[in-house]
């Protein structure tokens, strides 16, 4: 009776594959409407994803870096020529605006150039004379099977930060992107196949738990790279390592951004609107909670605010002008407007409140209106917890130090930023702040791709970063080389007599 | 009655301090006597040291580096001037040759000096104009309190690889060495003061699985170093993991070296009989297992090792001109003696028996003779297992391809290396070869203290080496910093009238 | 009466530009026909390129490097694309036959993908707390006007060692080509406009003496670099740095192959072939002299060479299946004829005689036969000078060590190369042997893009190396940057009151 | 009948040896006595030199960079134990107080400490499949014999940035420190010979021009690093590369110090004081311009300027206390007194006048008083040449634009600083200015010793700057090698039966 849905699958050794007798619905989030049906992996599938894996390793890895890095060039060619196809997927999807979707690809895309600087990027360190006659170097070796598991809120960028740099590398990749968004991440993974990746270096199983688990569990696995929620990155990190792996897990964030008296409110305000409320809030570096310092600051900023949130455009990502699209889901658009109910139980102070905003023609869509708080405070749940919706808070301190304080009692430590014009005041909240990722007058320091992303505290779990130069000792495993060579007397001429006599 | 024993205590805060009302027996291994009793840290006592350290941190971070570097530097000096003491410390309860602990111990000292390099290692990397007008910049800075979990069987060197790096880069530490053999620790420790290194920045604790437990789950303990077994490496791991804090724990090992038949046969054999019984085999980096390719290359290496192994004068550290001593306790001479029992059970063929040695004068040590096998082939548990002890095992093969096979089928990947003149044979050996550390013509490819120590497979959980480069990664968090500065109408002139005004 | 032939003229400031009263003939060697003719820029011409880099520098070193990048990602598209032409381009005016055309230009492709990672070559280096709140780091800026002067060899590959790592640096460039060969030159500058590069970024100027002076001696110009022959390159080298330039002149080689007894000696040979006639010589990583090891091994390697020389096919670039093309002039090729005349004077044995080859269709096309000596001696013209032609010569040693010395003794020392098997032999020589690329059973060891090409002795004049990581310190000025921060209040509070009350 | 003084000689190949015919006064400036005569070194004498480095060079180069560094750390112990000595050498023949002295040693010997970091430092880069089976690396390889000629200001530090980190490398070395006061370079090289260096690898020449020109022209000398003025600079770097050599000539300096109207007055005036005044202002990073920005910033800083110089109090550097001691010779104090009187005849404002100080006790000495001029202007001689005395200038500008745009067209770009409170004036400073070395409320931006020394524009002929990481590029030539091993049935197996039929 009622129409089936497309059935989105896999993509294992160059090919698509349908997997597992499970499914989930993909819904377009501006309309509410299930677009496809995505297959689930089971057990079977993932480990066949990861024998195809394993089975290219041992040519891939003999390959020049010279060209895997070639191969990555390619691959950003096609990424390019294909962007609007690539965008549209991103938006039907995950909901954002069509600009942020490119954004994020240009972000990615970027991660993918950094990949095809592998033949600089894999030097390893030569001594000569270690002792007399004795030489020593590292290589910097690829690890095998290589697995990523990504989150709904980014579908093309968090994937291109792992498996481009992880092949590049030499080592082969399963790739599993959330369930929610997979069409883009899916798309671009055939795209690495027209590059010329060869079969079974890039494999992308969709999937859930199951799925997760098997990568977590399977001995043949050796990196796990995880973006995600935190409680889900604690259980990624503490279950890959228990099973030998080397883990890096990225979980939540809750970036605040401080603004102090002398900043360029101007300036200040205009940044953090896109900061707050670029992609709803659905972003691990937005800046949800602004900090004032003096309440002068404060009135300020919240005026401004007011003003600036009142021209916003929401609409459909697909509609030009708008500034922000839908939530992903009618959970977390529950979610996230229960979290506004809770502020104002809390006591804060609801400024602008966008949870009666419909959209007309999109009425069954996930759509929520930015809100903005006042007077927050920690110890409110909206304070401490990371809503991943449009919802931005001022929090009123009398000085820097009580900002910092705050900041560094907070449970993560993803990124932060400072809005100053005083080289003092900058340098002494960079230098201190318990925070990995911290912007001055940038209110969302992501890193560019040739350095390396990674919160601190709850944030991140593990050594070392995501995407560039981490990335690389991240994928590699050090192999440390020590020579010395006994005389075979051909040096010296005993054995001249030797090859004609053979 | 009876006489009572020194007690080593802890080292916390700058302060020789008593805590926990356990002890345990420290011995001399050459004579079987009990030395002194070394006192075992309860929770407590741990956990003020820990918050001696946590204390001692924001004044060490923010010391500069230079200055942190200098302290290293006096160390060194400090080091190399009771040289002798150290050694006879180590001897008295290790068991080694004086020669033996000298060796040890200046590796540690290049630890040292690797350390005191700190203002360059600690170098950052600055982008200017990452956009128009935006600077980054990376700053490797100090995550905290570190600890180290130290082994028996280097009790001056594998502390010397942990904490001089990480108090170079800021951190301070707890360092809890092998309860067997705790006083050249301490007294090492207690140079570094001398040397000037502040209260609090270096604490050492005494004690057993209490103590590593509490390190383990305390939050404010960041990073965890170990070096001992495989089974405890990974309940380290796995344990610090799920804490939540990074962690380097290396593990067991069995390493392989494989003699080509165009090999340097005498150098060969000399190289191997220092790997094979340097120390009573009792080093993660010793050589076991000789893989001989071809039988009339195993018959001339077989040959040389009898004939040498008779040459071995076995006794007391402290004696001059002994190649090996005891073995370190009672229960691991038990433990060797019986691997050994157990390889002529397999079938292996027991060429030389050391069994029956006793050293006159010092019939309580724990001695045991260097044994030759014959004939180990895998399977055999003496041919899996880490015996440490002085017991060599020769493996035959037919070719490169079948040794390497055996090499990379071992649950362990510490070190290997091959005797070869062939430039080819040993690059193809490098290449492939699944160990982190790989020597050609060198037994023990122990990497030099500029560059990183770390095994592959089940010998390292991890991702980031001992020592070295590694080291100064596994010690630091990356804070990534991007930077835009907006006029504050300073530069254009538009406040020049304002000064005079104040 | 007479045809006029097309004049190749200048690109300066995105332009075609035809400046200067005197031309030069650009003939086909094949033919010995003029193709074209190309104009000779004169010291106002000059000067006028010189002003629009100059007047080019500022934006351009003002544009992130990460854009700066990308122009050189796309003008790697570009000469993958339009790679037939250039190459037909090559072989019409150089001579040499396609499939090198390719493997020059392929080289050149690889410098501009190393300079498309600028934004990862161009770090400096961040130091945090050189003392107490005072931080240092390093820029490496771009210099202003950069200028290249090429010879008639790689008119492909040369320019683009040179310029398109510069202007990835932020500088803009004048290439000065070879006015033999300049039109594969030329296109390639002109799809670098097309790629995205704004003009007067590079500008080229065609010319002779008048040219290269006006270069050398513009205090405008801030750093050149020359490849041609050593007279010219200290020439070069001693104007320009009279002139307060950096300055980086390679010259001259004459590069031996050491051939050990036991050395591959079928492979040995096979790389001679091309090493010894490809590009008939005209390389200055050509190999012109076999250095056998004993008796035995000459005999052999020339056997070979005898054999394999016969079965080479000489003919016109354009036609398929040719392994050598025409030398470059009418007068190169009497010189290089006149060598030979020379060393069969000077009593060398002229084993292969290649002066009497005439090419059917091609009679006035500047063809000479690949040519074989035994018995070259030191002290003959033809062991002591650069050839540039198909010479190839055998000189017969007793050891390696002799051969060392030989090779050490000469005035080049641009590259050697040593064929064996054995490791100790390799390492002993490439240690100690005074030259400054060295291949081990690698013929040519031109460097890869990311590493760097440089002789040692009177081969090259400076102390930064063409291309690769050298180039980028060559083409950048260190800036060191010192910073310290005064308090200004804003960080304490002082000034809480003070934006309210603007 | 007159007295003879003790005579200064050299130190070649470890021994102290007089050679040379000529000698030439050393002065005590604080008393205008001569203390002792310097023996002139004649070509001869310099060639015994250069012979003797060249003899030890190849024993030095095969030394393995960890033991050359050792001796380094011990040359550092040494320096600081005869700080003492040290300090009283360069005050009694410099004439600079004791403090600045050790201010000068201390900088020393963080290039000595530096230099100790070699094994790091001297790493080369690795890369493993350059293509398939090939790998190249570089090695920075010791250049033989270099030559470091250094000027009167800095007699133990500067010659400590050159020959340490030389040395390090596995280069020999000749000194030619000044011969105004070459009492403490020669102390501190026989501390070199006791830390342990071998004869001959460091020699020190006293010398003029004769000494200078042997060193320049002799084919044995690889490189020459050169501090001193400008046009002797300009000689140095083409007399020296037209010999074919490596140099890097670092000459004159006119350091400009901005001050911003948001600067903090009371601290950069502070800093100016010593900056203008310390070591009577001979230091090529000396601040002799101040550049105030505002007519109320020049009133204020003048007006504070007067009053610190009133309380400065000059005499003997032995004597406790002092600021300030008197000028190198009689020929430098009336050269910079010339300048004064010009200042006044070109109708600069002199503010303070210093021309009538003398120093009780000291009637003979070469003492000058601080002198201060404002309303100084390009064009004149004491704007626009380097004085070397206490001779302060104030420039008064309108704007940064103004101030900048003077410091861009002066012919000197040693060092430069800004005084301001605003990240974003210090960021335009910084990244625009054509000033080698930059500092931000750092009045002295020497760079620290694990960073480079050097300015731009004709403050320094060259490409690579003094000491730091340029310094190992200067002192290394890259020696550049590539690997492929063929067959040699070895691995395969082919030969097993071939040992045992030897």
């Amino acid at each position: 009776m009622h129409q089936e849905q497309p059935v989105i699958t896999h993509l294992i050794n160059g090919q698509p594959v349908d997997g597992g007798s499970r499914s989930a619905d993909v819904f377009n989030p501006a309309t509410g409407k299930v677009g496809e049906q995505v297959r689930l992996a089971d057990r079977a599938t993932v480990e066949s994803a990861i024998a195809a894996a394993q089975a290219a390793f041992p040519a891939w890895r003999n390959t020049p870096p010279l060209k895997r890095a070639r191969v990555m060039s390619r691959f950003k060619e096609l990424l390019e020529q294909h962007a609007d196809t690539i965008c549209r997927l991103i938006t039907d999807e995950h909901g954002k605006v069509l600009a942020d979707s490119l954004g994020e690809l240009q972000r990615g895309i970027e991660n993918v150039e950094y990949a095809s600087y592998a033949p600089e990027l894999l030097k390893g360190e030569h001594s000569r004379n270690v002792g007399p006659g004795i030489d020593a170097w590292s290589e910097f070796q690829a690890l095998g099977v290589c697995a990523g598991i990504t989150p709904f809120n980014f579908p093309a960028m968090v994937p291109l930060w792992m498996w481009p740099m992880a092949v590049a590398c030499g080592n082969t990749f399963i790739l599993k992107p959330s369930e929610r968004d997979p069409s883009s991440t899916l798309f671009i993974a055939q795209l690495a196949q027209d590059a010329g990746l060869p079969p079974g270096v890039l494999n992308v199983v969709n999937g859930d738990k199951e799925a997760v688990d098997t990568l977590l569990t399977d001995p043949r696995v050796q990196a796990i790279s995880f973006v995600g929620s935190t409680p889900v990155a604690e259980y990624i990190y503490s279950t890959g390592t228990k099973h030998g792996k080397r883990v890096q897990a990225l979980g939540g964030a809750k970036n605040h951004a401080v603004v102090m008296p002398d900043a360029d409110i101007d300036n200040a305000v205009t940044a953090l609107m896109g900061a707050a409320f670029g992609s709803c809030g659905e972003r691990c570096m937005a800046i949800p909670l602004v900090v004032a310092v003096g309440d002068a600051t404060a009135d300020a900023v919240r005026e401004k605010l007011v003003a600036e949130m009142a021209r916003m455009k929401i609409g459909s990502g697909r509609e030009a002008g708008c500034d922000m699209g839908p939530l992903v889901t009618k959970a977390h658009l529950d979610k996230v407007r229960g979290y506004v109910d809770q502020g104002v139980e809390e006591g804060a102070e609801l400024v602008v409140d966008g949870r009666s905003l419909t959209v007309a023609g999109h009425e069954a869509g996930y759509f929520l209106g930015p809100c903005l708080f006042d007077r927050v405070t920690p110890g409110m749940r909206i304070y401490e917890e990371e809503i991943f919706g449009p919802v931005l808070g001022i929090v009123r301190v009398d000085s820097l130090q009580a900002a910092m304080a705050m900041i560094d009692a907070h449970e993560y430590g993803n990124g932060t930023c400072i809005f100053t014009r005083d080289g003092e005041t900058a340098r002494h909240f960079t230098d201190h702040i318990l925070v990995g990722m911290v912007g001055v007058n940038v209110p969302l320091p992501v890193p560019v791709a040739y350095h390396s992303f990674g919160g601190w505290k709850r944030s991140l779990f593990g050594d070392l970063n995501a995407y560039g130069p981490d990335a690389v000792r991240f994928y590699t495993r050090r192999k440390q080389i020590t020579q010395r060579w006994p005389s075979a007397g051909v040096r010296e001429g005993a054995v001249f007599s030797f090859p004609s006599s053979k």
